[in-house]
Formats: structure tokens, sequence, C-alpha cells
């Protein structure tokens, strides 16, 4: 294979079937878009991509913005042989073409490495061999087991119907012939459109050898359709996702309930219980464990963390030893170090935590830098935002920050003060010392409660 | 079929196996009683509907209050026959009768259609082939193929026990000689019951025609005996469910993992995650999303609008493009107009928020009505019980609520007003302007801490 | 069998592909170590228990301190003939050995039981057929299907790999011929290993009666050896559990989605749905209710109570008709009474709750005694610590707590005391009336908020 690979997606099609606004190869598959699948799969054979995209092009050019793709706009959907003379022209005569299909998103490298070699000597075909082929062309071949043609289901009679081997739709041939033989197919047929398998017929007339390379594993040529067919695949896709993590070390407690959307690291003896999803770019380090029923996304867990269940974390990088949650709600920019805990029902956004701080109840830290061995009480709140900008609340090292506390930004609290429960803090709080605002308490004796018409403690 | 049609649900059933306190026509399926998919089968057939219920018959007719139906009283349990025979009296002699189980909850209407259809001229019997017929009524058919019995399988031999075309226990009679088989049943058997399958053999002998229909699909006639054929079950309705869905154009992450227990209606391109539990009548807009996690019962979900994870949402409508959660909680009555954002932590009941207004963060907002473009900061709560009565809380457009703020309901805020963090706002709030309730802060340099005996920081 | 019974457990292998830091038999299976599993499945046959170990044998000790074991070291890992000798010095002649494997957690008592019945009158050897034997030693009988040896895979023919019957490594044997067996044994093998199978031959040689048992059921000697077959070991023994709660009167809306990693006990008619974790000792009442997406570790809910979605429980005790949730977080020493409310984001530590007492939104209470017809409200905040010691809050019944009161500890709040929205208490309050601390709500009419450059309500 010295001639220049040149590698044509098929990506227009409409696929009404989705019932969708969205350009079928935009749909997703682990968290990205069928195309990228494809894309992944093509790249290490190192040949010019071309994508060949019809229906809804711009959004599909959109969502692969910076991609090295050349894009190819198919104006009228008049066929797969139609689609890939589109992609033509840009292709030099000397190169090898490999068609592939955008919504056939598991194909392996390697299977197209074994094709490409199989066919270098002329026109490949991947095939496979289905239960229930009914839909899809079939492979014909003579007595010799040498490829006829291909003949799609519409177009075929009883016995070719029979037949299990079917075409797949990725197919190679060398440009210049290739060329030729679009320009001579015909839409003389059931679905009056220009076949690309018609060339098969025509290169075994020409004496082009023809090879028919089954695959063996059916879902690594499963098409998306519909958005069940979607769905199994994202099954397939999740199952091999799954697999991969235990092989490298983490226990999951259900290979069938972790999504993985992304590229995810895990180290030795990490632990992921039932129903985690992890999406884009998470790193889970040794020995670290993480609860039932979380989301995970673009996040770092050190090792030996702990994250409990319910937790949502996002943009987060999580220090070693630390333990966050259950109900832990991380959004992008916290950062917390090393055995800090954050608890349930707190909320942590662009601050960072210093080592052994705890805020384990209640609580919202935005915009904000605590120190080490901080203490924040149940209900505090850094009141961050004016109605226009955002404002920074300092917290030094070993500072008390009393229950129900307002820390209204910018502020800053010195080294080892402690904030008196309930207080709300305007101007900045010397370091050591009781801070507060408080009003005495006081009792209305003879108060009465409004009457109960109802049970004592009802509440809405 | 132009004899008018009586439907006779048995539904006496004790389900000793269920070992349960309830009737086993009340355990649910899908959301509903075993008995409402029996009824609602049977309702476009046009009939008149009789109930025989035994056992707990009057939570039976509690549970269905107000359904056309005739609800008939089985004392003793001596057996189908037995059981058919109570609903005769109220059923005319002209009439075609059709015996449903109430604990076969899968049946289809165009199963049963096709069963009158077939057996206008005489009985017919709905019948299925099972692997592995142990235990059920075995159907005994001449060398012809003509139907000749039912032999239970307590009464069978060894050859009789071979065969693998089973009764259904769903049956279709013309109800005058329905009533003079019934009569002539004896109890001489293994059960000692009366069973309504050997009105087949009485049939026989009269020379009316008897015809065995086969379903072809097993679940439609499972029946339920204990709570693992009733998982089973809820299996089986829900991945049928789910296919439903998907074909109507929402992508489901994994259609094994979505419960549907009621009506739910999607726009195109939907998106609902993995473990999301839909009840009652839940409408998703065009390119709405629910996120993992999240539990919708009755609510609505404007186009666009994001579900993030973990949300809790009963009774609720939220607007075109809202975003909601992760970890919000909409109680019956909350209102969102279109692009508000609700966040975590957040409960609101009874309550409208206007378009754009946002509650980010751990606040309650009860009985309230706020305007458009209104900020409420995290902490927020109304106060809107004081002990025997629910009082209102209005804050107008534009307003913005410092964090930490108690609104003591009955109480207005003014268009456009501030409200300083940490006030207990008691009366009403004039429009604009800066309204509080604080004290200065103070220090007192000198005070000590409490000493630690542990690690700094820890907190209960 | 009068001779008394030796148990060895192999459990030093180093389970090289499950890429772990722990001992292979410390990896957990339905919350316990697979040791643990082992262990349970031996003891009701009442012999002495010796457990051999290997890597990490001081990890293992420790994880089963206090068990009845003798531990045996075996220094080198010199193969399953090795190991069992190491064992055999404290066993007495007159015993019969029963070999089990540390890492195959599944194997039944009754199957033991079997076993040790069918070789009283010498070596018996547990078997099972599987569909592919690839890997394991083989069962090899002559003509008239008499055990002859075990052949391991590496060291077997064309001929001995085709046989389907497997070792399982379970095999007994009388103790004084087994001991010389196993100085007999040789390493000369293709992994250079004492193979423990080997002494099949020599029994044979002697003429001692070989009985290979076949179990029926091939997961109850199913082996882990990578996290892969962890997992799928682990589905099954969650299929089995979930079984059996549905047969003790439990409806699981889906019984491949509840986790069972403890002792579960459940009265009649408990419904649990989708995504629900049970660790330790759960016990659920009659009737009681848990929603999807929980976690209950060592907690009990009484009867008719009902735990809503995304509860997280620990050390609780719910009383009867209570009503828990959703976002529910009870901890440690939680206990409610009857019919008590704990709503959303509200966190209970160390707290009782009297009778029909509520607290239903966002509020800590830790280290406290509260009474019946207590009304808690939102944003309630135990101030428990003051840096150094937890203190206690005690608040008498029927007391109505205004939201957002912080509670500073010590603190008795007196009974069918009313205490004011946003008060900080820090003094006992007295029986009845009034108590707050409060400051006049002010308002500065001509303050002008900053101004926004975006969209008004904004909010980190």
């Amino acid at each position: 294979m010295s001639a220049p690979l040149h590698v044509v997606i098929l990506a227009a099609g409409r696929g009404r079937r989705m019932r969708s606004a969205r350009p079928k190869v935009l749909h997703r598959l682990g968290g990205e878009p069928l195309l990228a699948h494809v894309l992944r799969a093509a790249a290490p054979l190192g040949g010019r991509i071309h994508v060949v995209h019809g229906h809804g092009g711009e959004a599909v050019r959109a969502a692969f913005d910076g991609a090295e793709v050349a894009w190819v706009h198919q104006r009228e959907q008049l066929g797969t042989g139609h689609a890939v003379a589109q992609a033509l022209p840009a292709v030099p005569d000397e190169a090898r073409v490999l068609v592939l299909c955008g919504d056939v998103p598991l194909i392996g490298t390697a299977t197209l490495r074994a094709l490409l070699e199989a066919a270098a000597d002329g026109v490949g075909v991947l095939t496979v061999e289905l239960a229930d082929p009914t839909g899809y062309g079939r492979i014909v071949r003579d007595a010799a087991g040498r490829v006829r043609a291909i003949v799609e289901e519409r177009d075929a009679d009883e016995a070719v119907r029979a037949l299990r081997e079917v075409n797949t739709g990725i197919l190679t041939a060398p440009a210049s012939p290739l060329r030729r033989w679009l320009g001579a197919l015909s839409r003389d047929n059931a679905q009056g459109e220009y076949y690309l398998t018609d060339i098969v017929g025509l290169a075994v007339a020409e004496g082009v050898p023809v090879t028919a390379l089954p695959c063996a594993d059916p879902w690594e040529v499963a098409g998306v359709n519909d958005r069940a067919q979607l769905a199994a695949l994202e099954r397939v896709l999740q199952r091999r996702r799954a697999a991969a993590l235990m092989a490298a070390g983490a226990s999951l407690a259900d290979p069938a309930r972790v999504e993985i959307r992304g590229e995810v690291t895990v180290g030795r003896d990490v632990e992921i219980d039932v129903g985690v999803v992890l999406e884009g770019r998470v790193v889970l380090g040794e020995g670290a464990r993480v609860g039932p029923f979380c989301v995970l996304r673009d996040t770092e867990v050190g090792p030996g963390a702990v994250v409990e269940a319910f937790c949502h974390l996002e943009g987060a990088r999580i220090g070693a030893e630390a333990r966050v949650g259950p109900y832990a709600r991380l959004r992008p920019g916290a950062e917390l170090a090393e055995a800090v805990h954050v608890g349930n029902f707190v909320e942590v956004k662009n601050a960072r935590l210093g080592r052994a701080s705890k805020a384990n109840h209640l609580a919202y830290l935005g915009d904000a830098e605590i120190g080490a061995r901080v203490n924040i009480g149940a209900g505090t709140i850094t009141c961050n935002y004016d109605g226009a900008r955002k404002h920074r609340t300092v917290i030094e090292d070993e500072a008390f920050i009393g229950s129900d506390t307002q820390l209204v930004a910018p502020v800053r609290v010195g080294r080892g003060a402690t904030v008196g429960a309930g207080s709300t803090i305007t101007r900045d709080v010397p370091p050591g010392g009781l801070t507060l605002s408080r009003v005495p308490q006081q009792t209305v004796p003879h108060w009465q409660r409004p009457r109960k018409d109802r049970d004592p403690g009802e509440r809405g």
C-alpha cells in the first residue's frame, strides 16, 4: 500500500427514522457524535479524510470545527455512489480510497487495516454474516467463492435474499478506476439511486480482483438508523469501556451500570459503585472510591479519596484522602487539598479549600480562598455577588466560621479567627478573637402562637 | 358478532404466593394495579364488564371507584367455573361472554379481538405454546387437530403432560350454553374445584365448535402468581414503553433504566439519561433534557429546558429553556417561566417564578409569587407558616434578595428592591433602595476558642 | 463420616490478574470479602478450619480478626499441593480433610455435604461440566466411568483437552494417605508446581476409591481471577438475594437494580424501588416503602414508613408511618419516632425526634433531643460544636422553631415555646411565649445596587 490513502466518510444521510432535527451523525454515542467515533477509527490510518455531508451540514461542520477534514457538500441525496463521487475531485488518481459510513461508529482501526491489506490489489468490501440479513445488500459469490456482485435487498430475487453474507457499506478501491466506475453507475434500480456497491460488478467485469473480507464482530459494522439501534450500540460500547476499566484494576459493582462518556483513567484498586456517570476527562487515583449514584465530569479524584453517594462533581480537583459527600456539589474551579471534607448539601464553586479544612453541612462557598484546618459551620454562605460583579472571600488558616454566617465579599477572615453563629460579616475579621454580629435574645412571655386548625407541626 | 359482549374478569384469586395483605389484582405493574391493565385491554371491545372479586373485594372496588364495572362477589373460592357462574345472572342469554384473568395484565386488545372473531360460531380458547408447560392445563387435540378438551396438570397422564400447548385461562363462549355447561360442572378432580376449562369437553360433546387460538407472544398471556413473576412482567412492560418513547423521537441512554409509570409524552430530540423515573402524566417538550437519576411525577418540562441530575419534580411546570437542578425539588404548584434557573438544594412549592428569575442555591420558596428577573440569594427562606396558616410572599420584578434572608409572610418586596444579606423581613419592602436588618459587626479580640482535644475543624 | 473434619481453605493466591494491592480473598462480593463467603459455607459442616494464606497474609488475618480459624502461612507459592501440605501438620491422621478455595465464594454447604457423603470411603473431587473447559484441569475417566486422573490444561494432550468435565479445586481425602500422597508429589510439570490434583492418580494407583461428583450449578464453583469475574459473580449473588427478598414478600421494581450487601429483613408488602443499596443490617417493616435511588446502611424502617427518593440513611431508626426524604440524610444515632417527617436537605445525627415532629426543609439537627409535635423551621441549625466539644440541644414538646434559627448548644427550648425566624438562640428559651433575637428592618431609599454589565439575576 504505497498509494496515498484518502478516506471518504459518508455523513449525508438524513436519518429520517431518528425523528430528529439533528443530522444523524451528530447523535451521541458514549458522549460523542457518531462521526467522532468514525474519525477516531480512521485517524491512525494516516490518510486524508473527506467527509461528505448533506442535510444539516453546517451543524456537522460546526461540531467538528478545527478537525483536519475536507468537507464536501452533497446537495442532493442521490445514493452512496453519488456521495462518493462528490469527494473524488479532491482525490488524486494514484490514491487508494477507503469509504466509511458516518453512522457505523464502532468500526475498528484494525479491521480497516486488514481490509486495506487484503484488497491492496483491487477492490475490497467489508462484509458480515447475519442471522437475519433482511434489508441489507447481499454478497453474491460464484461457485469458487469469488465475489461477483452486491445486490440490494429491493433488487434481489429469492435465491439472493437467502444469502446471509451482507455488505457493510465499507469499501476500498483505487481512485482512478473508482472514478471511472462511479461515472458509469446507473439509477435504474428500485430506489432510483446511484449505488456505490454497483462498482463491484463493474470491477468484476474488468477483471479487477474484488476481495470480500468478513468482519467477525457484527457490532463493529452495525449502523444507526433509529434510536433503538443507537441505544443498543451505546450498551455495547459501555460494556467494552467497563471491561477496560476492570482490566485496568477498577472494581465495578455492576459493569452494566457505569457510564463512561469520555476518557477515564483509573489507578489500581479504584472502586466504582452502581449508577456512576463519568463524563469528559476523569482521573481516579489509586484506591479512590466513588459511591453509588454520582456524576463526575472533568474531575480528578486523588488517591484514597472517597466520593460518597449522590455527588455531582464538575471541573473539580479532589486531593488525596479527601472525603466528599454525600450530596456534595463541586463546580468548576473547586479545588480540595488533601484530607478536606466537604459534606452534604454543600456547593463549592471556584474555591480552594486547604489541607484538612471542613465544610460538612448546607453551605455555599463560591469564589473563595480557604486556608488549612478551617472549619466552615453549617449554613455558611459566601455572598459573592452584588448584583453586578463577583467578589472573593478569603479565610485564613484555622479560622472557625460559626453556623449560618454570611460572608459578604470582598472580605477576609484572619488566621485563627472565630466568627459567631448567625453573623453577617461585611468587613474584614482580624486574626484570632471572636467576631460576631448578634442581637440579644428576648422573650415576649405572653405572646400566643396563632391557633392551629390542624395538626401541629405541619409545614409547607 | 352481533351478540352483545359481556366481559367477565376473574379477580378473586387470593394470590397466596404473593405473600401479601393486598388482593393480587391490586399489585402494581407500570404504576397501576394489574386489574387496570386488563380493564384497559377490554375497554375498546365495547362490552359490559363484570369483575368477580373475592378476597379483599372492598379494597378492589375502592381502587376502581367510579369505573364502569359490574362488581360480583365470589364468596367461596370454588374454582374458575364457579367464579364465572357468579357473574352470569347479570348476563343475558343472547350475549357472548369473554372471560379474562385479572392477573394476566399484558393481554392485548388485538389478541382478544382475534379470539372473538375466530370463535364467533362457538367456544374459543386462547392458548400458548410453552417450552416448559409444567403446571398449566394442556390443550388436547384429536388427530385432525380439533380441540377435544383442556386437562389440568394435576389430572393429566404422562402423554397429556408432554403436550406443550396450554390454556391461558382466556376463553369465550355464548352465554346461553355457557350457563348450561357451568351448571353441569363437577368438582370431582384433583383440586376439588369447578374448572371453567371443563366446559370445553362439554361443548365438544354437544358438537359446538371449539377453536383454540395460539397466542404468538407468551408475555401477553403470562400470569402473576408471585413477586418474581410480577417483576419479570414489569421489565417486559418497561421495555415496550421505552421502545415507544424511542420511536417517538426520544434518546434513552439506556432503555433498560428508565421507568415509565404513567402517560409520558415526548417531543422530538428529547434526551433521557440513565435512572429516570417518570410517573403520572409527564410531558417533555422538544429538545428537553433530563439528566441522570431524576424523578418526575405529573410534571411538564418545556422545550429546550434542562433538568440536571438528582431532581425530584412533582406537579410542576417548567418553562422553555429553563434550567433546573441538580438537586432541585419542585413540589405541586411550582411554576417556572421561561429561562428560569432553579439550582441545587432548592425547594419550590406552590410558587411561581417569572421569566429569567434565579434561585440557584439552598433555598425554600413556598407559597410565593416571584416576578421576572428576580435574584434569590443562597439560603433564602419564605417563612410561610405561622404554626396555623400558610401566608404568601410576593417579590416583584428585578428584586434582589440577599443571601440568608427570611421573608416572614405575608410580605411583599417591591420592584427592583435590594434586600441585604442575613435580613429578617417582617414588613413590606418598598420598591428600589436597600432594605436590611443588620447588627454592626463587633470583635472581642482576646476571646479564646475552647481548646481542641482533637483535630481542628472536626464537626458533627 | 465419623472422622473429625478439617477444612483447609486455600487463600494464598496472589491474584495477579486482579491488578490489586490487596490479597485476592479480601476483594468484596456482596459487601463481604470472598473468604467470608467460603467460611460461611464451611461453618455448618462443623469441622476445624485452616486457612492457608500467602501474599498479604497479615491483611487477611486482620480482616478476620476473631474468627475461629487456624492460620497457616505458605511462604513460597509452590502450588496447591504444597499449600495443603502447609496445613497438614495441624491435622490428625484420623481426620477427613476437605480442601476449599478461598476464591470460589458461591460454593454451597449442601454441595459440600454431598461431596463428603459421596466420598466417605476415599477421595472425592467436586467437578463441573463446562461448555468451554479451556484452562481447567480435566477429569479423566476410564471406560467404566471411574476417575483415573486429573490432568492440567498445560499438561494435557488433544484428547484430554476435549473433555468437558473439569476439576473445581474442591476435594476431600482422608488425612493419613493425603499426607503420604502430598509427600510424593513432583514438580515435574508445565508450571513447575506441586499439584494437589496429582493425588488423584496416586489414590487410583493404590486402589483407593475416587469419586468425582459433578456440581449442577457452575456458579457455585466459579472462581474469581479478575475483576470481570468478580463482577459477574456479584450479579449472580445479587440476583439470588433479590429473589429471596421477593419470596419473603417484598416487591422489587427491578430485581437487577437492588444491591443487598448485608443481612436484610423484610416484612410483607415492602416495596423497594429501582436503584436501592442496602448495606449491613437493614430491617424494613411490613408495608414500608423505599423510593428510588436510596442508600440504607444498618438502618431500621418501621411498618408503613415511607423513605422517599435520594435518601442516605446510616445507623438510623425510623418509626412506623414516618416519612423521610426526599434527600434526607440520617446519620448514626438518628431516631425518629412514629409519624415523624424529615424532609429535603435535612441532616440528622445523634438526635431523637419525638412523635409527629417535623423538620421538612434544609436543616441540621445534631446531638439533639427533640420532643413530640415539634416544628423545626427551614434552615434551622443546631450549633453543636464549639471548636472543641459537642454539646446537646433539647427542644421540648410542641415547640415551634422559626426558620433559619441557630440553636447554640448547650441550650434548651421549653415546651410550647415559639422561636422567631432568624434568631440566634444562645440561652435557654422558657416554655411558651415568643423568643427571638431580631433587629428592626430599615430601608435606605436612595441606595443604588451596583450596575449590572450583564443579565440581571445571574449568580454564581
